[in-house]
């Protein structure tokens, strides 16, 4: 089965399932769990941070930051279409007890004066306090956000002392379509979760990395949500393959999404906006009408799973398990499909 | 004094005092006080609700509704430029546990399709539940908002089945405006909260009217909150009377309002909206640069009492204690001001 | 009509309505209040505290006190017989987001050895921090507690450095029957509420007092609860006869209660524990079996209001608006009904 | 090393290290995931409930099932000596919102009458209410349950309609000791946690188990929480071998416990209480003073870890990394430590 769903998909690689069955591991609760700590040790240097944090799961790591960062009744300015306001349950209300500002957003780009016009400053006793303003990079539809806007951004919360969360989910992603170390993203934010599941391919688990007092609070507020796992080495432990390695190979991801992009945009009856093509993701349009349940036919006999397009709109992602090969085979698929 | 920093300074009107010295009171935790019974009776029927709850305060009141209407972890749609938004000390996450959603707002319409593009729809596991929509009529910057915006928001939360609450702090002021009985604007909401203090002068306390169901569960809640209190008659009686007899003379104030407006408008160095009148406040803006300390100064001899310009933009609010020899009053010292 | 219900139901005296009448006020939200101000500064030096701050009720002052003094997560020890478990609507764990610990507790008088057990010492990960400990004095259920118990209550707590609250909502009920200044109470604990309605007969509202610091941020956080009034000096008016002149009348109410209890004594049928009659509160217990029914009807006959027996225990209260001569009318009554 | 710190200490078996080297794994978070499947509905069978839900820890499984059960505000009733209060950073408060009520507990024994007394009845608006009773068995300092006062407590508990929850960290413990199917135990609950890890040794992962209706509650709670794990089938995999054979073995574990107290209570110094051992948990305490740090020393260099005894009282824990001939070595180094 090709499967262009999405990346948070992959299966662990050989070297993951290997790295599982060798792990040494230990009561993490108390420290005691060397991979955790050494997975630990090893994200905090790659993210350019004093210290980082084993989570479970992206969210996990992004709604420990808000709990950590703010106080109930604090203001988060993040924007719109961002993945904390979209895909995390509305747990920001719920755990940190803040309430959200959601910016108009350009798939993730927010407008640095938009964000200052928010910036509560003054003792009012009124205005709740601006406890933190959140980013994403890469931002979840695949957009990658240029460095000067993060400058930007991080410049006017820097203005005001108000501090910053990176959504750094495919962090990793958006280094390799910039070019650049991830710290030159990491850089503009005082905390950042990246995870280790989606494009890199470990089963479970996130980072959540920022200065070491910041991740002392966080290791108590994990606890208190939950997250205290025991021997976790058996997640660190691809965590580490995930870190070490797969980053280094996310621009074949990035190329395979590029090729099928260019395919699909050379059929009729497409719309593909090559430019939005930045990551692993592909969005295209059917600019004439079509039958769902057809084309899903269609793929699955070919083998090859995908979420349905939704007002004609379609997405699919590339991953380590899509070659070249899978890329020709679902192009053919919807050139038949838009031939008939 | 002329007071125009805001209706909140209201004084009670001698009338009021009586009121407070006469009340008949009992314990209101017990249900006991009858004077507190009357009010809420009488604000049920005037809101066109089933049932109503006096409460401390405006803030009280909405984040009442906000509490009683949703669980933890749901979203509630709002306008960026709100007053649950901008001047309620961040409770909405703090209390209710809900996470906002700010839309851009022009003074208090909201687009109705832009609403309806945040409910959110199916039962995705990642997403949390809409759980209110809140509209503000008359907006707390002075602006009424339309009966035909209020029946298109209405009607896309009707369509997704989203409760609709009314902050609706001067609502009584919209009706003025509107010429129309207020529950004209209340039909448009399935809870809506309306302030006896500011325009309308009682000194303390504010009201949530909706269904009997409803008001069964806020009142609980309002225990909770700390707002069950004992013989709160006294402030339920001159409450009657901001009900009863303050909601007949607004017209003044609002006339009051557009003289000064009018007669500001004439003063060089002044641009007035005068399409942006349409309550009790008056918000103009000084086309040179003046000297703020020079001009309190001036107001101050005068005994006048304003809030500063903030960017050259000053707002100025009548009400009962600003007769129109107080308008010609302070129009005199802007105009000698900006003579000079 | 004479109501032993509770003291909760007492109406303000004549002097009170003319306070509120004369009331000089402001918009307390910006501290204009000239007579919310007075009414603080007095309590704060009476209460010897440096600040302190009116608030709506003594629920909202007691967990606005939990709110303040504590973070999400924290413990707070409490016995298990107090009002703020037993009487505010499990508002701890939905406001404070604490985690109440609840001990045995003789009315109101808690093991200092048990207490210091659960003060969580140590940096374990895996214990929530001790937030706060809770008294209260007088009990809610009439007992006063000595102050050498307060003394060793207050000791454990300063050993470990864990503030303490008091819930003082009879504090001056307390310091009557102990004979001392409030402030001898009151220096053992850092923070105290206490109310102007109950026994001292103000139609609505309460006091918290605390250092300058812990008051300016109850401040802010009692505007996120809905808690700022406006022209809040008609209820500070009355406060300030509640805090001046009613505090120097109080043995008059437990004189009537101790009239009521040896009178009652002397009743065959009834079981009245006299050592129990500390304010002004008498509980007793009917030896034989009794028809409630019957006996409210005889009461409400006579005019007397009281809450039915629970169980064959009864309990009547005294207040400014009960003298000897209702004291005389009530044990007549029961007088006849235990005769039949 | 021979580790006898906890059973939290448990590393993984080869099988379970074999089992996450094969896992056939899927996106749980979409319910791909087969494996996690597999353990969920296994799970429910054994457990005796409609479903189950595996997440990350124990700590994580008992907040969850307070989260879905409760409603902010509620009550929850609760042994003082429980792992809830204990060991779970306060986490009741902050994440479900509600005020825990701490009972006196006989090592999880709690009178079903002191129960009883603390439910709320009748419609009290000052009351919350009572939303959850807790247990514990095994209670995480080795006591077992009697199935008599399980069914003592689960019958007040059905007679005012209030659900239970079972901490069931240990329940297959309690299940091998009292010689019963597991079922027998979990019966007397609404609800159920277990964990995989502890005495059950899988690395990560524990289950809550209850109706079909609440685990479609939790399963939407837990992505709020952060525990929607992507390819959960790793962790699965050594779960379902830790619940359908290492289930089977817990005996063996008991039998150690036994044995290394039985050769403990014979050495002079030690005073054990045999009958407190009822799983795999053996507490004694040292009957002259010793100094621990030379009994840490000893241990150490004998490959032995265990914790240090707190006020003389010491607790060592067996499981499947524990036989006989380490529970001789560790005799023999007390044997030697005693007789210096």
């Amino acid at each position: 089965m090709i499967d262009l769903r999405s990346d948070t998909v992959t299966q662990p690689t050989p070297a993951m399932r290997q790295a599982m069955f060798d792990a040494e591991v230990g009561d993490d609760c108390y420290g005691d769990d060397p991979t955790v700590n050494r997975l630990e040790t090893h994200a905090a240097q790659r993210l350019g941070k004093e210290a980082a944090l084993f989570v479970p799961s992206g969210t996990f790591g992004n709604q420990l930051a808000l709990f950590t960062h703010c106080r109930p009744g604090d203001e988060v300015i993040v924007g719109d279409d961002s993945h904390i306001v979209w895909h995390e349950a509305g747990a920001a209300g719920a755990i940190a007890g803040v309430q959200l500002r959601t910016l108009d957003s350009d798939r993730g780009v927010l407008d640095a004066e938009a964000i200052r016009r928010r910036i509560r400053v003054g003792d009012d006793i009124h205005a709740p306090r601006t406890g933190l303003i959140c980013l994403e990079n890469a931002h979840s539809n695949g957009r990658v956000i240029p460095l000067d806007a993060m400058a930007a951004m991080w410049d006017v919360a820097q203005r005001h002392a108000v501090p910053v969360h990176l959504d750094g989910a495919r962090v990793f992603n958006a280094a390799t379509t910039l070019g650049v170390d991830v710290r030159e993203i990491t850089r503009y934010a005082d905390t950042v979760m990246c995870c280790l599941s989606k494009g890199l391919a470990a089963p479970v688990g996130s980072l959540l990395a920022g200065s070491a007092a910041f991740i002392d609070m966080a290791r108590r507020r994990r606890k208190l949500l939950g997250g205290g796992l025991r021997q976790a080495g058996v997640l660190a432990a691809p965590g580490l393959i995930a870190l070490e390695r797969m980053t280094q190979r996310l621009h074949e991801d990035h190329a395979h999404a590029r090729l099928l992009a260019e395919q699909l945009a050379a059929l009729p009856g497409l719309d593909v906006d090559l430019d939005s093509v930045q990551i692993n993701m592909v969005w295209f349009r059917f600019t004439r009408p079509i039958d769902n349940a057809s084309l899903m036919a269609r793929l699955n006999a070919a083998g090859i799973l995908a979420n349905p397009p939704e007002d004609d709109l379609m997405r699919l992602v590339t991953h380590w398990q899509v070659d070249a090969d899978a890329v020709a085979r679902t192009v053919a698929v919807f050139a038949a499909f838009l031939r008939q």
